[in-house]
């Protein structure tokens, strides 16, 4: 109060109210309210020109804003800058729309980035991003870990992901990849004896793009030796809490609750429960072996099949269409339809219950339905029966659905807040039917547990993995594992998934020779730094916490790339276009 | 000491001493010498069995050494752990070589670069390399810059050296290029009003490669707004101080001193002069216009020539055939001969110099060439004639290999230690003979200076900018400018280069627009960490601070890339090889 200040920034709004000029000026921290009295005339004249962006400097002095003239909503309400010398630093033409339109389409805030950038929410996603990342590296180095560079420009393996290719100028015919990740540097420096390492690194994957998926994004990506586990896990715990605290000012459990994948499965239907849904799956399989009801009985008999319920307290007040709906989404997952009974009155037994199915099961099916369940009077029960997975993933989502719904929040099985947890004892394959071969849940790196080593060879389907995924909210926000790191395993885990030794040693022969020389027991985690951001801003999409992002036809809409190139660049790349091959044909 | 402790390592070497077994345990932080006694016989049998880079943890008790065998050349010369228990994690084969072998070629140390890492030189400097981007994020945080993450798959603008291109396989017959820096994003965050930008980042340029480049590098990329080029240049001499400081614990200059672009290369024919070699050049052009010598007269008289002196002190001593060696030298660099004069005794006058070239100089010349250079008596002075930058780069080079011969440091004119300086005001433009246009000395995106605007058309080659370079012992540390930040100012850079309108809003639009919105006063700098942290690390080559380096030829000799990929990708990215069609053919 009372000191001169120099302020740089943009007008956010010119207002002329009683012969006097006020500017909202804007920089990165927030507003400030300028007032340019009419008696210097030579600075008045300025601010009578200046209009809406326009980027000014200010020098005047800091008073208090008169009585009932405050602003609550600004940090810099209770005062204003008396202007004494006003410079345009540049002049705008007019924006292409408002700041503070908050009803945008994509399309125009990606192409005009630079003044959507300039609005306070994406100002606040980007400085909120950077203070994580700073959390972080600073944790980690207290930790002892230290952050190594490992290559953009790497070899091309292609499992799992499509890689992004470059070709190469000087190697006629070869290509370099970039990294979906940089496993293999991290764990090659492992082995070299560097301890601890972690990189905030961009990695690429060229697929086909979901809401939540960029072309390039950003892994917190980490690897440590020595640790167990469960040492592992406490240590990357820690490190979201801290984030959690210093971002945002949450507090998430401590410690996260661990559940192993089956459970995860069996009670939920998916591998990231929102645990903040407090409906749980009952299951029926075995209640349901010897119903007279094809629909239940053949999943429940058939090797890979399973029935459940997702009963829905106070349910019954769904409406005919709202249960036809739900029919409809769950049809998305694979379901063929959704089998239902609402509780009227369960103490009438068969009489107290409203379903279609009802007359297709028998007395000691209904009563271990509803005894299983725990359904009330008024509850409504869904039922899924198919292929495990069609099951676990429609009543997995219809879970979703319905506990994110008003619903769920009205009849108090919705709770709000952060619910953490550890999913762990990831299964090592998943049997890829197309292929018919194994493929490996999480990568061909991992270690099965100590115990499941044979089961490699004898029964790879039931062999269990040391992986580990970090859940909030039913969203992964990191994933890891301990790390294979002798030789002869890592062999017979390639044997598993169909990877012969030729093959083994082309795409993985620096992997393999590296672990001869005394490799250490290692493992680490990677967390998606772009999703973590999301959920801590409440963002609505990833693209919000990303300065220049892609669109979802993986294009910049600000620059255009990608872009054709000149011919001249092809040919020194030793690669022509198929396209223009096809015209001249 | 009398603590029991619990270590994990590498068996650096064993040695079986009276009965006992001393293994030299090695980590990332150094050696520890563990003591095995035959008393603990499960224990012992263990470390018999052991071989050097087994990897193995030792429970045990931390003792003193016995009198007379400590090792002052270890951190933990003083003390020994007596080992309890020992646990082999992995065995290792007999490495391909020994680690402290310093004779590997870089082939070698490449191709098994795990095993290379593990050497302690390789440690320390990667090592190091973390500290000091650790240093730069602290300073830059406490200066308020955020890191802010820019795209790597972007725009191919071809302008300065090649880029690398990545084929879209969304859009068919489009690329986009590996940034080469992020200079227009991060000038246009500066126009969101982010205020201070950062990034440690790679950065990509398809060149082929010299001794200190990499297809991949990594910058400390930095851009403020609002800020004058002092202030900018003050903000980062500082940070640059403050690392070598945290880092090697070395004071550089306060203040680094500051030269014109024009003074440096007149005086050093060089704009990263190394001021530790006390050698300058003296100007002769004016001087030789009247000789009867051509060889000297007919530069001295054409627009852009040059006729410049080195005097080296005491440089009489130099054989006749260490001369020649220089003659050769100076060839590289397009020089058609180098003249030299011995001064064996000045006040002899003409008779007491020796050279072939005194009998085409007139008394006056050679009076004058004695007074300019100051030469005293056992001086040798040798001479550059001929275009300007021949001059320059010849006898610039000359100077240095003097300086940095053994004889430098033994005549008293190189001085070691580390002596910084900014070399400041570049011209905008240089011309291009071949293309016959002028080009951007910087970039395109430079500022003038504002007292030179109107040259950008009437004169650019007199045209300055606000450009910046930070040199320290001969090597560009780093190199910023101010940006334009007038949209007008900007589209006459572009006219001078030759850019026209539609080459201008179809490579450059997105910047023009930018700067239409208020886009503030900016500028910045980028330093090339990898180079630094050389400088620091007092390595050969940038290669040793790289983790995962390429090799001149661009390629990883570990994991083969680039290499070749299947006919599938190809297709999918819309692009076939050459060489198969050429094949084909």
């Amino acid at each position: 109060m009372g000191k001169t200040v120099s302020l740089c920034g943009w007008v956010q709004r010119r207002r002329d109210h009683g012969g006097v000029i006020f500017i909202d000026l804007r920089d990165r921290e927030g507003l400030v309210q300028v007032v340019c009295d009419p008696d210097r005339q030579a600075m008045f004249e300025i601010a009578e020109s200046i209009r809406n962006e326009y980027c000014v400097q200010v020098h005047g002095v800091v008073r208090a804003r008169p009585e009932g003239a405050e602003n609550e909503a600004l940090i810099s309400g209770k005062i204003e800058v008396v202007c004494e010398q006003l410079t345009v630093l540049n002049a705008s033409v007019t924006p292409p729309f408002q700041l503070d339109d908050d009803t945008l389409s994509e399309t125009t805030r990606l192409t005009h980035r630079v003044l959507d950038l300039r609005r306070p929410q994406m100002q606040h996603n980007l400085k909120l991003r950077y203070r994580v990342a700073m959390e972080v590296r600073r944790y980690l180095d207290e930790q002892g870990f230290i952050d190594i560079e490992t290559p953009m420009l790497t070899k091309s393996t292609p499992e799992g992901a499509r890689d992004y290719l470059v070709p190469s100028r000087v190697h006629p015919s070869h290509f370099f990849a970039l990294p979906q990740s940089p496993q293999l540097f991290k764990q090659l420096l492992m082995v070299a004896g560097f301890d601890r390492y972690y990189q905030i690194v961009k990695c690429f994957r060229d697929e086909d793009l979901r809401a939540d998926r960029q072309p390039e994004f950003t892994q917190i990506d980490c690897e440590t030796s020595f640790l167990s586990e469960q040492e592992i896990r406490d240590l990357f715990e820690a490190m979201i809490r801290k984030v959690f605290q210093n971002a945002i000012g949450v507090d998430l459990a401590q410690p996260f609750p661990v559940m192993s994948y089956a459970e995860a499965m069996r009670r939920f239907g998916s591998d990231k429960p929102d645990l903040r849904v407090k409906l749980e799956f009952t299951e029926l399989t075995d209640v349901m072996q010897d119903v007279d009801f094809k629909v239940f009985s053949a999943p429940a008999n058939a090797q890979g099949g399973r029935v459940a319920a997702l009963c829905v307290p106070q349910g019954g007040q769904l409406s005919r269409g709202e249960i036809d709906g739900y029919t409809e989404f769950v049809r998305i997952y694979g379901a063929k339809g959704l089998a239902w009974i609402k509780v009227n009155e369960a103490a009438k037994g068969r009489e107290g219950l409203q379903s279609p199915i009802v007359k297709n099961l028998h007395d000691a099916a209904l009563a271990e339905i509803l005894k299983r369940t725990g359904a009330q009077d008024g509850d409504l029960i869904f039922f899924g029966a198919d292929r495990e997975k069609i099951v676990n993933d429609s009543l997995g989502a219809l879970r979703l659905k319905i506990g994110h719904a008003p619903f769920g929040a009205e009849q108090g099985f919705f709770e709000p807040g952060w619910q953490p947890l550890w999913v762990v004892d990831f299964p090592m394959f998943d049997y890829d039917e197309e292929a018919a071969r194994w493929v490996a849940c999480h990568h061909p790196f991992t270690s099965p547990k100590d115990e499941h080593l044979d089961l490699l060879v004898t029964d790879p389907g039931r062999c269990l993995a040391k992986a580990y995924d970090m859940v909030l909210n039913g969203w992964e926000l990191g994933g890891g594992s301990v790390r294979i790191h002798r030789e002869e395993v890592q062999r017979k885990v390639f044997e598993a998934l169909a990877i012969d030794a030729h093959e083994a040693q082309q795409k993985f022969g620096f992997l393999l020779e590296a672990l001869q020389y005394g490799a250490p027991p290692h493992g680490g985690i990677a967390f998606g730094l772009d999703r973590i951001v999301t959920m801590l801003t409440g963002s609505d999409s990833i693209r919000d916490v990303i300065a220049f992002p892609k669109t979802q036809r993986a294009q910049c809409l600000l620059t255009q790339a990608p872009s054709e190139v000149d011919e001249r660049q092809l040919r020194e790349l030793h690669i022509r276009l198929r396209a223009t091959e096809a015209l001249k044909a």
